[in-house]
């Protein structure tokens, strides 16, 4: 029977990992799917912060279904055996279950099922990180999406306001999902700042990351997101909306960052 | 803005708080669900340990829907003021996003919205820990349930395989839920000795509750339940069926649930 | 292979079978459900025609889950082999694929296949109809539901809207769901009259049932409730809400519900 | 309040209507989706009996979801006035609610919703058809689905297998779904002459449209189709296998589709 020590997971291997961010900001007209402005500076952050801490960051910008689909293909199938781990990040549109491409839905649970120990077992018994900052559809109409014209000389941050997507996900040991808001909150992103999970969820590993383990970095970005409130909105509806942001951990040790030695 | 600090629950008022289990082992006979044997096991254990951290534990027995639905208001509506936090427990049959009262089903949703801070604001702010040791009702077709015969003179601790519940949950800061298993996986349960989930619950609360937040714990618990194997069942598709909980936070601090001093 | 002749089912067997009607009124106060004025008309309708139209007409009134899961097993484990079809009527409080018991909520799927061919050989090849009179939980509280004290001097009947039911069901040959109300769409009910649905389904049954098919009874029911409109109600929501029924086939032949020959 | 009188859809308008047959045959490699191969078979059958029907046919091959969902909107937003009805019919893959382009799913939801009465005016009151011949994806994996080399001499037809979709559709006046298949069962598409579903209904059509209403045509199909069995797959799991289609009506009128008079 396995002891009742908490352990750690092995962070010392020769590489880091993968970080794949796929950055979704222009959607295809048919899809009825706004123009996501403020995304850029998510994906830049995302990709500062993970440069950082040793990982092998790459990044894809307006990716199709299919793209996204041979993406997430190309890095479950390659060889992990060197890395401490993975992480994988996506901000787009989201719908129940799903994540948008450019150009319509993908279901989390294929993208998720990639990585599963008998599928993929060089990142057997590693972490997995999936994190969404992503929205539901069916509130999309409600939401006002008004693009702040950059070009203007005063910009007015503008908070959008989305819906929430689901986190319905599971399976699989070492898996680790963090979700930008829980079901029933509305996902909030300025267009000059970015989303309000991922700054403050960049700003918290910047401060905590050196000492603090990882799940302890998700629960400090839970204190701060829903503390926030919509100040400044073109929609009545988002005026005090608030963010509740959640993660789904099927991680069996402590996870720590901290940046590697050389 | 909020600071990025890690920040602990106050836990030094003057109660720890309500720790209610609802413990169904007998379902009626027109619900089809076969009887939970071990399940006694399960609710003894999570009982003394949270009698040893200072809750104030209320166990009830095979309940009705309504029942459940009574309970669980009341303990909604009483006053938390002087209270820590508050857990409850739910030791049962499960089915798509709901829990099995001995009659029928009751939705998760109807249960943990009771608690949200608008509701019940003498528990705004405090965490609400939700824990269902459950299993999903359309597997239990394939389950083999043979309850062992505790007259035989050998007693032949037989491990019971269930389906899994789905963590779909979502819903209101502070808020935790602990499940016994993923989607997608089976819940085991031992005749003799409760189910793995409760028992390496109990067994690492033990060790490691007095100075290690719940989160951590929780971890652990993940790590040694993935880790069993089924060795003896009387069901061939129980053998070599894992087991792998999860939790869902949206807690916004860390918790600590050591003794209270006197 | 079989023709493509049209066929009718078998009407002159000895018996025409058992109408079920499960009319639920009041319930209890945990599963805040309101008491559904009016059914009791929808009830007595239902039961006038078809008594008239020669089935054996059982009405139970505010069943629990477990009296209306006991009253199905008996129909669907009793021999029909002397009966042309079966019919089963729900006059209830409804949410996503469920029924209201008088206590809670019991899943439509579990009721429906106890009638399968496999399960039920007696009706085997024989039409199972099922009419929904129900409502989604959901969009109770939206609705103003205001019941209409009978022993005033004034009545003044008053339309109280619920929301729809989800018509998710399916499974096996020969089966016909009735539904008040499609997905999206708001049940009405006349606290006096009973509910739009069943006004229409039974004048139109005593009109047409003598010379015209089920289906077309069905058909016209559609098109009679989504021409009305909710002209006084005490809920604004409420005014202007269509109401849209709908039935989901799997009937094989022609059903001609005429009645029998003496 | 509206009469009880049967009454059919006027079908003398100038034109039919639109018949928009959307075959997708090949799927990327990256949805894991196999050939469905006799599906052209199938367009041709749909597509030469619309014709003799006085339809307007477009047949579309192996579409992308963007360029489905284009060619969705601009038929829904064209102008349909001299038109009698409008039919629209998908021959592919599916999923839970969704439906297969060649690249990725598309939420049925999101097509049907576009042709409701407020949406697209010039269809109000007037029939809405939607033909599914499609699967679920969960089920793939566990049928086994053989491509029949045609280049071979000796042609072995072939049952391919997949799974059911769910018709959980609604949503809006004068609709008509007619599914392939009801929730649990089996789709089976032969790879010489078509799937069970569009050959029986092709054939019924012939022989009964002339003097029969669609709904008596559906019931025919559902006959036909519920009787076959599998006699010859290369599939263990096929064998055996039923089918049982469904229909769901939102129709108000009888709908009769016998040819134009010149
Ligand atoms: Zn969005
Ligand atoms: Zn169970
Ligand atoms: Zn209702
Ligand atoms: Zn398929």
């Amino acid at each position: 029977m396995a002891s009742s020590e908490v352990e750690c997971y092995q962070m010392d291997r020769e590489s880091r990992g993968l970080a794949l961010i796929i950055n979704n900001e222009n959607f295809h007209h048919a899809t009825r799917m706004n123009k996501r402005s403020g995304t850029d500076v998510d994906a830049r952050n995302l990709s500062r912060i993970f440069k950082k801490l040793g990982f092998d960051v790459q990044v894809y910008k307006d990716l199709s279904c299919i793209s996204m689909l041979e993406v997430i293909n190309e890095v479950s199938t390659m060889d992990h055996t060197g890395n401490d781990c993975c992480f994988v990040a996506f901000l787009s549109h989201g719908d129940d279950g799903c994540v948008y491409g450019t150009d319509g839905i993908v279901q989390i649970k294929k993208i998720v099922d990639q990585f599963r120990g008998d599928v993929c077992p060089s990142l057997a018994g590693k972490p997995k990180i999936f994190l969404f900052q992503a929205c539901r559809g069916t509130l999309h109409e409600t939401s006002v999406q008004l693009s702040v014209d950059v070009v203007d000389g005063e910009d007015q941050p503008c908070v959008e306001v989305d819906a929430a997507p689901v986190p319905t996900l599971p399976s699989g040991s070492d898996y680790l999902f963090c979700y930008s808001v829980a079901e029933g909150y509305y996902s909030h992103r300025d267009t000059l700042y970015g989303s309000w999970f991922i700054q403050d969820f960049t700003d918290v590993m910047e401060q905590l990351v050196l000492n603090k383990d990882f799940i302890d970095v998700l629960t400090v970005v839970n204190r701060k997101v829903s503390a926030r409130r919509v100040e400044r909105s073109y929609s009545q509806q988002a005026l005090g909306k608030k963010q509740m942001p959640c993660y789904l951990s099927m991680l069996t040790k402590k996870l720590y960052l901290t940046p590697k030695k050389k």
